[in-house]
């Protein structure tokens, strides 16, 4: 007979940035009841998961253990936290709980899949409560780049566990919460017995600067501006792009904010009253109306993403608008790693226009939204927690976190995707090692990560792509010649003969010379088909394709 | 009847970073004798060349005016300025002049095309020179991240030009010549029409930092290692392998040296005299017989490449030798935009190690090669040009470049690839545009960049590919029903059954319902499969695939 146990065990999110989804288990051994925490995406790259539109958690696990789960908690609306509740919700059917602006966000995901706004509770900020099986949850108020980011004190029989979600320590975060020491001071008090935590900057040294020192620098920059102005942010960083817009406004430009996400936060911010003032905006039909000194465009696309306002104004027009020789566009963000080259292209587009381009190059335009080292260790000391679990971090991140944590003289845990870990009891340990992954919503279809669509597309990419088609009567006998289709390879090789001439020559050789027991078996055929358009590929052009056979056989 | 001219053309490295190759030319419009000043390669990636070996530059108008070269020059042994040689000299058929270590490397790649030594004539430097046709071309010692760089002077009757090649400002740069003012200064006297002109650092606002800034912080690093320590550079970069290796040395460490790269440079640079004394080195084999905590390992892969022998320690085992945790593994390099999802995953894999990872970030244990801001105005106002041409950058670089260069009073040129700029005469003007472009090294073939194959590459990666095989007898009716192979795609979409099934069955009733007329022509025929594929998988699974259609018709 076991004993109750309280477990955390991270899907997602623990040994990479991105696709957040962490679960929290108090009971017996393999009964015990589910909360989970966070349902995010990550972004697909045409490196590793070409054509794929996002990437989801692999929440196998959670669908089998389905009728365990009391309730699913959203800390903050960031993609890589809440951007998985669409395409998951009604795979987990657990209600999902989030503070107002984080809930509208959600809502709006959810509406996607036809799924009701009631499927999403608003909760308020500690010390209120949510009560899901043998959990008690609050929502925590803590700065981040986003309204609303909340920390979870989850409370269990076996005691309170912190999961920060993410978070930075700024005490003027101009819109949303402030890092408040004293109520974090006041809920660590009863005693902690493991803090979660954002793993993201440990690397770096310095404390984290405030979103509050943001604003001086844009308004000199925006000041100086002597024609046109566009800066891009994150849409969801609502303290900056009030920053941007109200720079804009002391400048005496009109603002208008581009591309749907932009808005959409906008909206939401203003709809939840996280928002309470914001320069008056005015619609993008309205921009060319005003001399382009008075104008300030703020617009998504940070990312360098092909598809955002930033981009297309990058090409050409935007919405009837279209840059000029010295205007001004500012990136007030930071280049995620694996986005330079788009974001760099867009630098060189707009500099083709003479559009003079500022980065963040000099660290004035724009913060980090994350806690860097001596804040981690702020808050560790602060909170004075049994076990500290590194999370939301790659693995050196989480790695160092550890390091960091066990210099300070506490228990830290390195704990990845998969890892479920036992909190309760004499020492934090790993209890059972569960299948874990990713899910690439593809189309309009959910498919594993390991189902070897993608690896063809990619072996495509990399290979090209030759179909061999050859027709065989009904006594195994070939009818006329086979013949080839190539996709992605190059027309001629070595011999200066259509490539495609090359291999039907050497294909029909081959079948000419194929015994009868070949003929009538279709492994065997194709496997000698593939063998010569491979090696004749080799000879020609230096490389072996993907070979497609279609053998027909007349009935 | 027309005066001589001097054209400058460049046909790669202006407008990117990368696949540097130049033109000057001198003489009647349109007949102009011709020098070539570097033939550079840059480097393939997924997004846009997939399956692509090396891009080189478009040569075409070369080619088609191979009769006017006189000669190839070629300015220090980086990739992106001798790596096309062996690709490119048989098109073009003129001479190459280099510096001996450069002429060594260059000797190196053109053997893999069965081309002699002769090839390849070494050249002294200043104030040795080179007669070209009209020209006559000093190579002038300047410190870079390679040894042997060289600007060149380029003389001709409408005067001195001067071509920087890669360079900074460095003293005291350990291995090769130094920054040598009095030399510049002497060879500027008579005056320098035009400064073309190195922009990669355009942006970066601080005096660049010596070589020699980076050997105490690397061996107060692996004086205080504990046990093996592995350092990565870029193999070229011969002044910091010795200085990674002495750091080793007095740490009392043996020394050796990982990757083919690497010991190439160390011995050509020996073979050459640029390396005059490096710490004796041991054999991979060996290095297990001795204590991990007296090895220092210098590796190939300081930008994640997936073959060097940094990821192949990072994945296991590489020449025998294993990574074990509290071993230390340093980046002494940049990481090159693009390239950061590459270093990441091995960083995180050394992680998982147990391997403590210390990279750049705080600016200790790398310095860029390329002269800062500052440092380019040092050069102008050295030099004095009459005209400022800005090269080896990106467009955003060379208009910064050119704006720095008007803020000094002086005229700069924006030409990018392509444009040929007259130098000579009253003003720097456009005189003509050349086709330029990229040619790819695809296996063994080379490919133009607009070809499609790579296009059709990318489209199959993104959309997989649907081949269709329809069979129809001597009197256009079809034998049996049409068939579907897809490759890069999910079995099953919406409606659950196969998804090869619902497309057949789709294409069955096309079939059926399809006329005489259309029966009877291939592209209607073809136009109407497609179409049905792709509608039916945009309604299965959200998305449009490649397809192919083969129509066999039984004759």
């Amino acid at each position: 007979m076991s004993e109750d146990r309280l477990i955390y065990l991270p899907l997602g999110g623990a040994g990479e940035i991105g696709m957040n989804c962490y679960v929290y288990g108090y009971g017996k051994p393999g009964a015990e009841r589910l909360i989970v925490v966070d349902l995010g995406v990550t972004f697909p790259d045409m490196d590793g998961t070409p054509g794929v539109d996002l990437i989801l958690p692999d929440i196998t696990w959670l669908k089998e253990n389905r009728n365990r789960i009391d309730a699913i908690f959203i800390t903050h609306a960031h993609e890589d936290h809440v951007g998985a509740v669409g395409h998951c919700f009604e795979q987990l059917g657990a209600p999902i709980h989030a503070r107002a602006f984080t809930a509208n966000i959600a809502r709006g995901k959810l509406s996607e899949y036809g799924i009701g706004e009631k499927a999403v509770r608003t909760a308020s900020k500690w010390p209120e409560t949510v009560q899901a099986g043998p959990f008690r949850v609050g929502f925590l108020p803590i700065s981040h780049s986003i309204p609303e980011s909340s920390a979870l004190v989850i409370d269990s029989p076996a005691g309170r566990v912190i999961h920060t979600g993410d978070f930075k320590l700024d005490t003027q975060p101009l819109v949303g919460e402030p890092w408040d020491p004293a109520l974090w001071s006041e809920v660590a008090r009863p005693g902690v017995l493991a803090l979660v935590c954002d793993s993201t900057n440990v690397f770096s040294e310095h404390p984290g600067r405030s979103e509050s020192s943001v604003g001086p620098e844009v308004e000199a920059l925006v000041a100086g501006a002597k024609q046109m102005v566009v800066a891009t942010t994150f849409a969801s960083n609502v303290a900056r792009v009030k920053t941007l817009a109200e720079a804009g406004e002391r400048a005496g430009r009109s603002i208008c904010l581009l591309g749907r996400a932009m808005r959409r936060m906008i909206e939401a911010a203003v709809e939840t009253g996280v928002l309470t003032s914001f320069p008056k905006v005015i619609a993008p039909e309205d921009v060319t109306q005003i001399p382009r000194e008075n104008v300030m465009l703020i617009v998504t696309g940070s990312q360098g993403e092909r598809r955002a306002a930033s981009a297309q104004l990058a090409r050409g027009k935007f919405n009837g608008i279209e840059m000029k020789e010295g205007d001004l566009f500012l990136f007030s963000s930071k280049t995620i790693p694996g986005n330079e080259r788009g974001v760099i292209r867009i630098m060189n587009m707009f500099s083709e226009q003479g559009v003079d381009v500022i980065d963040d190059s000099g660290g004035r335009y724009h913060v980090s939204g994350h806690a860097n080292r001596p804040d981690l260790e702020t808050v560790q000391d602060l909170v004075q927690p049994q076990i500290v679990v590194p999370m939301h971090g790659e693995h050196r991140h989480l790695r160092e976190h550890v390091k960091l944590t066990q210099a300070r003289g506490r228990k830290g845990v390195l704990a990845v995707n998969g890892m479920m870990i036992e909190l309760s009891g004499n020492a934090p340990r790993v209890v059972e090692h569960v299948e874990t992954g990713r899910t690439y919503l593809d189309g309009s279809v959910q498919i594993g990560a390991l189902d070897g669509v993608v690896r063809d597309r990619i072996r495509m990419a990399l290979n090209g792509h030759v179909v061999v088609t050859v027709i065989l009567d009904e006594e195994d006998a070939p009818l006329g010649d086979p013949w080839c289709d190539l996709k992605g390879l190059p027309e001629t090789g070595r011999s200066h003969a259509p490539l495609t001439d090359v291999l039907e020559e050497d294909l029909s050789q081959f079948i000419g010379r194929a015994g009868d027991k070949t003929l009538a078996d279709d492994d065997k055929l194709e496997e000698g088909l593939v063998r010569v358009v491979r090696n004749t590929c080799q000879s020609e052009i230096g490389k072996k394709p993907e070979v497609t056979v279609v053998v027909s056989r007349l009935a």
